[in-house]
């Protein structure tokens, strides 16, 4: 079991430690730790938590550190950052276990570096392309004519289709699909004629897409994804896209086509967006916000959720939704049989 | 053909035969049903299609057999429940082919028993231990450390990662991911730092997860699915939920990360939840509601949905959500010259 | 590369070529379109598009072509479909590589045209009979008793359970999955009995079906999707729906079990319906809307979205939705006392 003591986590690290250089061999959230656990205090209206958890030692900021001077602690500017920092030394990112499995297929014309790892029953197509250390796992596919970076990482079963370019570090968890059709059609009369799909997919390096998530590949040219860009599972992200740099987006969002969002948004859950807008940098749009016009401005807080009522207070106001211009005629009405004013419209 | 007569099935089932002891040998809807097939009534607001049917014989409650007197019927406490256990003699649930294709991959050091059925290009990983008469088909990938029950199904190309836990009978449809990563980041001042996700997931005896559903793993102890419960297609239960038993998920619903679920809940297809909430027993959540806050009183009924409308009706209405707050007040100024008092609210 | 001149794209397609019949090598859109490729005008309201690009020839309609009569045009009645045929000239569907991969594994008594490709560890499993000119891409799987028409194409890891029907020319994108069970459960009491799932799936000819999207198969008769209708990705069709012909489905949409869908629908992104309605031809449903009962009349623009703000102004008014009930008694209540009468309700 890897262990380590306080004083070599800060040697690594950067920080701090107080108290007794003890040994540590996991990181654990504060109501589960025991003495040979490492926990953090990331929000401070937890506090109570520390006082009550038997971790052998915590990471705090500064400013919480004096509450617990009696205990073990590490001091980080940042404790959730920290933590994260010290679970990854914990779980160090696997390499790839260098060789192709006697069951996986590679097309003559592929390029795999002796470096890479290819799982049982992978596939890996012609003209592929791959960098050092891949670990494409067991089922996983990539089809001709792809470039990957360096140390890519397919999860068992994820499919990448053909002309598909990955960045270094670009992770792709089990169920996702990068490059299928986008959704083109153009109607003819009596049915719909399919508008190939000719452009590919470009993800920027450290980009890691969830499970189940699609990333459609481009009608003409490519849709991109942004260095660093965290996209979490089942999102679906149309043809012709852009997404900057370093934006985050939550399961089950729904990004339309040809849409294009700046870097550094956080996009919640099952968020949806009509085609064809921008959303600038910075935007942060809650959970189940249905986006229906491009939002100009940067750093703007976005929401658009129906409030949760039990079924009965919800039966008896929802109705009213369907005559709210009604009811703002008969306001106004009002206001003008009291005051001779048309309101405050 | 298997087929059975009213009295074996009564015999095996319980209930009670009346009429013609006739031989069937398929449940039919009322609408579909022939001379051969069984039909079941379970609303009573469908008896005239009973009265229409051409079906051999009818599942009916004691209350409603009396208006039936002439037909053949099966009666029963709950004719829907009986349905299905009828069905379920005409389609027993498949048992394990015994034996591993040649094709599929079984690292040395797992355990796959003698009594399990591994398909063509199937994956088990290294120390994963199967219990009896597991069904793992065709591309499924279970990888290593995992521990599955008895009698275990895992469709084509389903796919588990290390170190999750399944009871028995556990039963995973093509496309589901269970134990992916959960979606856990640490802002670092100009990119995200991915959290290791270092726990697991559980899944209780007699759990259904259905097609393109993710359960995610935890991030430092497992995510809990408990016994009996039914998680239907394109679910996702974002990292450290635990969810309790028999508690049933519909398709398109999104669950938070740690959010606590309890027993016997009905959650509506397309639910969306935050995270860190909890969610009483016998919570009943209708479809496409947002949850936002924790349900404590257990046996609620929960709706949150926008009403539909043509479009023209929609737009002519949906415009004045924006100015709630603002009618509230003009009817409060309105209320205050009429009557002097600040109105109700 | 495959080069066509105006001249040879009029003979195959029809419509008229003005300007110099020049050679041209790909479709772009206006915006990056260069000397070498044919660009298009589908929408009048971006004619100064057309008048700011380096494409050698436009496709426009014969309305806007006067517009533009210095250049090398082609006149055509559609100018978007005309485009999408362009684009299909210089990208045909790819014809089956004839021939079963070494690794594919297809069971003895399935039924494989000699013209059909079966990819790298795909399966074919027990009497399944395809169509002539079908490809299985790589870890496709097409369990038993299946009927596959002509051309069919699985991509990679692509799910067709047991038992189903697919037409001519109907494309599975990788990670859909046909047939898996319908959730289909009735209480037993203390928990929840599941009923078999015994139709299965038939999908018209020329039915297209997204990455990760699902088509349940039926409670006992099939789940039907009509010809020519096209699926996006992450969509859910529960058990029993019956689909119509060329209908279109957005992305992320959830049908649920029993519904019944007319032809040349257009159903929005992320659409959520209840169960047991019928939804008449030709309707048209926004992204988002939850659809809560039947539509009867066909040709009707339906929405129901919640409108985008600011969060800000989202908590101010999203708090009286609450209310509204009690906002109409308060309006009814200043109209009896302004004017004796009960309002407009």
């Amino acid at each position: 079991m890897t262990s380590y003591t306080l004083s070599q986590i800060t040697a690594e690290l950067g920080g701090e430690w107080r108290g007794e250089d003890i040994t540590v061999t996991a990181v654990q959230p504060l109501s589960h730790a025991q003495a040979q656990h490492i926990s953090f205090l990331a929000n401070p209206k937890y506090k109570a938590d520390v006082h009550g958890s038997s971790a052998g030692a915590v990471i705090v900021s500064e400013k919480a550190a004096g509450e617990f001077a009696g205990r073990n602690l590490i001091v980080a500017a940042d404790p959730y950052l920290y933590f994260a920092k010290v679970a990854r030394l914990f779980s160090p990112v696997v390499k790839a276990a260098a060789g192709i499995h006697q069951t996986a297929v590679v097309e003559p014309s592929a390029t795999v570096p002796a470096s890479c790892e290819i799982g049982a029953h992978a596939y890996i197509g012609a003209n592929t392309i791959l960098g050092e250390g891949c670990r494409i796992l067991a089922g996983a596919v990539v089809e001709h004519d792809c470039k990957l970076g360096n140390e890519v990482v397919l999860h068992p079963n994820a499919v990448v289709y053909y002309g598909c370019t990955l960045g270094n570090r670009v992770e792709i968890h089990s169920g996702a699909v990068i490059g299928a059709d986008g959704f083109g059609l153009a109607f003819a009369g009596a049915s719909w004629f399919k508008i190939p799909q000719t452009g590919g997919v470009t993800l920027g390096d450290d980009v890691e897409i969830g499970s189940n998530s699609n990333i459609d590949r481009g009608a003409m040219s490519d849709t991109v994804i942004g260095t660093g860009t965290k996209i979490d599972n089942q999102v679906q992200i149309g043809h012709n896209c852009t997404i900057g740099a370093h934006t985050v987006i939550a399961a089950q969002a729904g990004i339309s086509g040809s849409t294009t969002i700046g870097s550094y948004c956080i996009i919640g859950g099952g968020v949806g967006t009509v085609g064809h807008i921008e959303i600038a940098d910075k935007t942060n749009i809650g959970g189940g916000t249905c986006i229906t016009h491009s939002i100009k401005e940067s750093g703007q807080h976005i929401a658009s959720l129906y409030p949760m009522q039990t079924h009965k207070e919800w039966a008896k106001n929802a109705v009213h939704i369907r005559h709210l211009s009604e009811m703002n005629k008969r306001i106004k009405q009002l206001e003008k049989l009291l005051t001779g004013s048309n309101g405050a419209e």
